[in-house]
């Protein structure tokens, strides 16, 4: 943009009421700002493939392009924040996001286990970090999760799968000691999974109120009926008969609509006479 | 909140002004609406696991907390589009934001893959879904990610490669036969990159404009001189004469200083008088 003319140091002068909002690879500052990056480029050097998928296992990529849409997010976030302050004082603010960045602030725990307590986090499969039992389970027919939380979701797991035992074992007393005995407690447990199927053990889980669910893969997650009632799949007429679904907006606001329906991609140049008469040209 | 008498209802009737932000699993309307969720509850649910990590292998979820995270900046998007909202009009709002939700909403290409195509996504390892090359391969010492985005940036690669042959392989003329013929592709690169280290190839790449770079891990990730230059690690004094080091703020605006420091956690209750004198108690 600043090759084209079209940087903040000019724009501002001409229009000084312009928010102006950048997201690059690396930023608009530092050693590497001019270097090029795409999604997996800063997935690879923020460390989150590191900390992703099987251990021994090749290297994985999150399954989202979270280098793209945790930069996209967090603009938007500084966009509204840089319209609330020149709503407030008058004054147009620069936001500069860096994709890799983002990665960073996106890391949260796996940071401070490392600069605390000095270890580097490496692949965990399903599991959580600090968590145990929290993470994926294998059943007669597939795979469950169970993420009992704390002591209490932890008791209450042991009576649902009938092994009241389990609570009382003094291996398994606090989380801290669960997480040191987790090969052993992931044995157990699915020693009593693997007799019924994951719906079996769902409803199970449920009533007993412990926090769980399946692993859906992408039809079955945009078929739970919680996404029509949430309107989480919207339609977009394709312009040529047809109809797209897209994800809807998570963002559900009581002064807003939320409409079931988009308006198509416009075609090349069809809003040209009405973005020229907005920008007075 | 609702249970405790500070539902949105209540609340909005005696605070006209208060803008009122819920982020829960499943949000507050549908089937749903009372189950209890945790991050990996909906990440298993809103199917990111399913097209996370390697083909095969027991599932994998998203190395950083993406089901808590993503509902996060989707809430702070809204409350700040909230406050633009009461500035310009005067009326408050209350935000709804469902994690299941926000994990379809990013999901991009992989809802579309399915809607449009009827073909279930599944896991790719690292390998991105509709480029080719555009993944990790392995090198003499690890692995290392080349990122060639278009026909411009194959052509870049296959020439720094000393393969300028496999440019104008037919195989491999469009993205679409690359992803093709990515099996063979694949194995013809890393026939080339086991003769050196991930730092020459990244050398090597760099030097001919090719997106790419390394699978760090968190301490590589932080000790990068990138980090520092953009001050992506903070200090925050612990209260006990030591330091913690936490991840700066990616959000970097003109108007905004972007502090070094942080102020440590609040003891219980530390701020008491002060909350109180702010909200006339």
């Amino acid at each position: 943009m600043e090759k084209l003319g079209y940087g903040w140091d000019t724009l501002h002068k001409k229009y000084p009421k312009l928010i102006y909002a950048a997201a690059s690879g690396f930023g608009h500052t530092g050693p590497n700002s001019k270097d090029p990056a795409y999604d997996m480029v800063v997935q690879g050097m923020g460390g989150v493939m590191s900390i992703t998928g099987n251990e021994g296992q090749p290297p994985a990529r999150v399954g989202m392009s979270i280098g793209d849409i945790g930069a996209g997010l967090f603009t938007a976030v500084a966009v509204n924040a840089a319209l609330v302050h020149r709503l407030k004082t008058g004054e147009a603010t620069k936001v500069d996001i860096g994709m890799f960045d983002c990665q960073i602030a996106l890391l949260e725990n796996a940071v401070m286990r490392y600069t605390v307590e000095g270890e580097i986090p490496g692949p965990l499969g399903a599991r959580h970090p600090t968590i145990t039992p929290f993470q994926a389970f294998r059943t007669a027919d597939g795979a469950i999760i169970i993420a009992a939380g704390n002591d209490g979701l932890f008791i209450k797991t042991c009576e649902a799968l009938g092994r009241s035992d389990m609570a009382t074992d003094p291996d398994y007393k606090t989380n801290a000691l669960r997480q040191k005995h987790h090969g052993k407690l992931e044995r157990e447990i699915e020693q009593v999974l693997k007799d019924h199927t994951t719906a079996h053990w769902l409803d199970v889980l449920a009533k007993a109120g412990v926090p769980g669910g399946p692993i859906n893969n992408i039809k079955q997650a945009l078929e739970h009926p919680q996404i029509a009632a949430r309107n989480m799949l919207v339609e977009v007429p394709d312009g040529s008969g047809g109809t797209l679904k897209l994800a809807g907006n998570p963002i559900k606001m009581s002064a807003f609509e939320d409409p079931k329906t988009r308006r198509p991609a416009p075609d090349l140049d069809s809003d040209r006479d009405a973005i020229l008469s907005y920008i007075g040209g």
